[in-house]
């Protein structure tokens, strides 16, 4: 296959982590026969600092033009203290998933047997957890009409969803749900939300299509909860933008291995991959940051292709990197660690 | 003094924790020479049954012309699987909450020493954790006009708020912060939200008013995460009301105690106290449900009234209860539990 991706390192760790990624991909690429050009592009305070602004055209076009995004971190601790500053990097996220139509955030959280000591949960409630969010990204209140009245007295902002916004994110939801345990659970608050009533009757008439799933319909408030007390009774889960936003961050920490998430983001055309982790300032340049997690969003961009193979063997080399200790030192525990390029060299030297 | 306490006991279980809570602030008034008299009052599914709606105006009047109202439970199976049926008991509770003006939900997080165990968190995660959620509970999303357009195929919420709804709520939490240990977190998206960037903007400006409160600003996301992570790193948390519905429900389970936690619900002149449980139907008449949660949130109506000796009075008899095994089988652990009525008597006779 080729393949044209674009790369967005972006701030802090992005590069470093990024870096791995690339050569593990190329590593698959040369095993598997596939040609990878990569696509450079600026983004987030990177961006902001050469040309002004986090998301510019000309990442936009590169993106765009490509079959693929494979994405690093963004973020700067000089925004972090002035929400309302007129340009920030969040912006350019915001306005990359809008413009790329990535409308299906995937948020996987699952456990390493290795690193189950280091949940906050008991063990006995962690094991076994394997979950997946569909996150809507680009619509509902993120998107809404915003603003003041009343002299600033007064703050709005509108939470709208199409039924068309529900059925193409909720479609993803049970296609995923098929190739799993077909258990999916719409989250959402229909006891209190317009928005929610249209969700929940919008997935209650595609059930009828697809008959082998377990439909449940649970109150966003309910499953803050059970994400804590037994988050392995979970399968799939879809759900609107902010719920997702809250839900998604909050089972990532349950797991004991949140620096090792990737995720997914979807839309028509072409997907977007990248970890859950931050740009982890304190860490740059330092190669002390761990790349599992970009590495793992490559397989997740491969596996995206229909490459089952090609992802199979990452995560394959993943594993068998964590079971020898070639890690890095939040996850070493005292003993010998590993710096972020040595992981990313092993890895691409074990695919 | 002299006190008359409207008394909703709602549905399920909660006439029954209700019976317990009068039983022990009576022995409350007695020994400290109070006067109460209770107005018991319907409402949620038990109202829909007799009147058709799950707060009527006699019920209203009842509680508008008392000094605070106790509050059982409401909810009954039959109207759950309809969330947008005409009438339903949430319906009740949201106009209760307008109608008397409780715009401050005060929801403790705390632990028993005798119930660490049954958190899902290790007990190094949980071990001294006691915060504090103010949930602004009038305003937002909840309130704000709803609806659908384009035949119903677009549906909408609006979220609003106005700076004097925000200060109202964050004075109480300053104020709260001032009781404690003078650390205040303001919980916001203030990074896409501007209602929230409204909040963040308010709280800042009125830090100057409480020079001795630190004042941390954190997005709801990282909260959601935080919470599970080190519970006992936050103190007193400000929010609005949806975010509030979230992480006041996640917050209740980390501590291994949720069935013991009480509420309250202040406005400009009544508050309404309350248990963090629901009306569990399924243990509806069978002496086994814990008042110790309706117990503790009568404690929480003394002390509002400033009478702190009633409060803590109640406080130690549920403490040594809990030390003396008399609990309910929720918290026996296979040893000899205590029926609700017992469980009440044996609290009573402690006061
Ligand atoms: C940075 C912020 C705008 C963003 C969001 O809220 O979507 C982030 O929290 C995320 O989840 O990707
Ligand atoms: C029942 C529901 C309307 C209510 C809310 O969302 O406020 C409940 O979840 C609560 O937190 O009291």
């Amino acid at each position: 296959m080729k393949l044209n991706i674009a790369l967005l390192a972006g701030d802090g760790i992005g590069p470093e982590v990024i870096d791995q990624a690339v050569k593990v991909s190329d590593a698959i690429a040369k095993k598997f026969n596939h040609e990878i050009t990569w696509r450079p592009a600026l983004t987030g305070a990177a961006a902001i600092d050469a040309v002004g602004e986090p998301y510019p055209d000309s990442t936009h076009e590169i993106c765009a033009s490509s079959d693929a995004v494979l994405f690093g971190a963004i973020g700067h601790p000089r925004f972090d203290n002035d929400p309302s500053a007129k340009v920030r990097p969040e912006q350019g996220l915001l306005k990359m998933r809008k413009k790329l139509g990535l409308f299906a955030n995937v948020r996987p959280t699952f456990t390493f047997p290795s690193l189950l000591d280091k949940s906050p949960l008991k063990r006995e409630r962690i094991e076994g957890t394997d979950l997946v969010f569909l996150r809507e990204l680009t619509g509902g209140i993120y998107f809404g009409e915003k603003g003041r009245r009343d002299d600033g007295e007064t703050a709005f902002d509108n939470c709208v969803y199409t039924r068309a916004e529900v059925i193409r994110l909720a479609k993803k939801g049970f296609e995923l749900a098929m190739t799993r345990s077909k258990k999916l659970c719409c989250v959402d608050k229909a006891n209190v939300l317009e928005t929610s009533r249209l969700w929940r009757e919008t997935v209650q008439a595609m059930e009828k299509d697809y008959p082998e799933v377990e439909v449940s319909y649970e109150f966003v408030d309910a499953v803050a909860m059970r994400l804590v007390q037994w988050p392995n009774s979970y399968d799939v889960l879809i759900t609107e933008n902010l719920f997702g936003d809250i839900l998604t961050d909050e089972a990532s920490v349950i797991s004991g291995s949140m620096g090792l998430m990737p995720s997914a983001s979807l839309g028509a055309d072409i997907g977007l991959f990248e970890p859950i982790h931050g740009s982890y300032p304190q860490a740059t340049g330092l190669n002390i940051a761990n790349p599992m997690a970009t590495v793992l969003s490559a397989a997740m961009m491969f596996e995206n292709f229909g490459l089952q193979a090609e992802g199979k063997a990452i995560r394959d080399a993943v594993n068998s990197a964590l079971e020898k200790g070639i890690v890095t030192e939040d996850l070493s525990d005292g003993a010998k660690s590993y710096g972020t390029k040595e992981v990313g060299d092993w890895l691409a030297a074990n695919i």
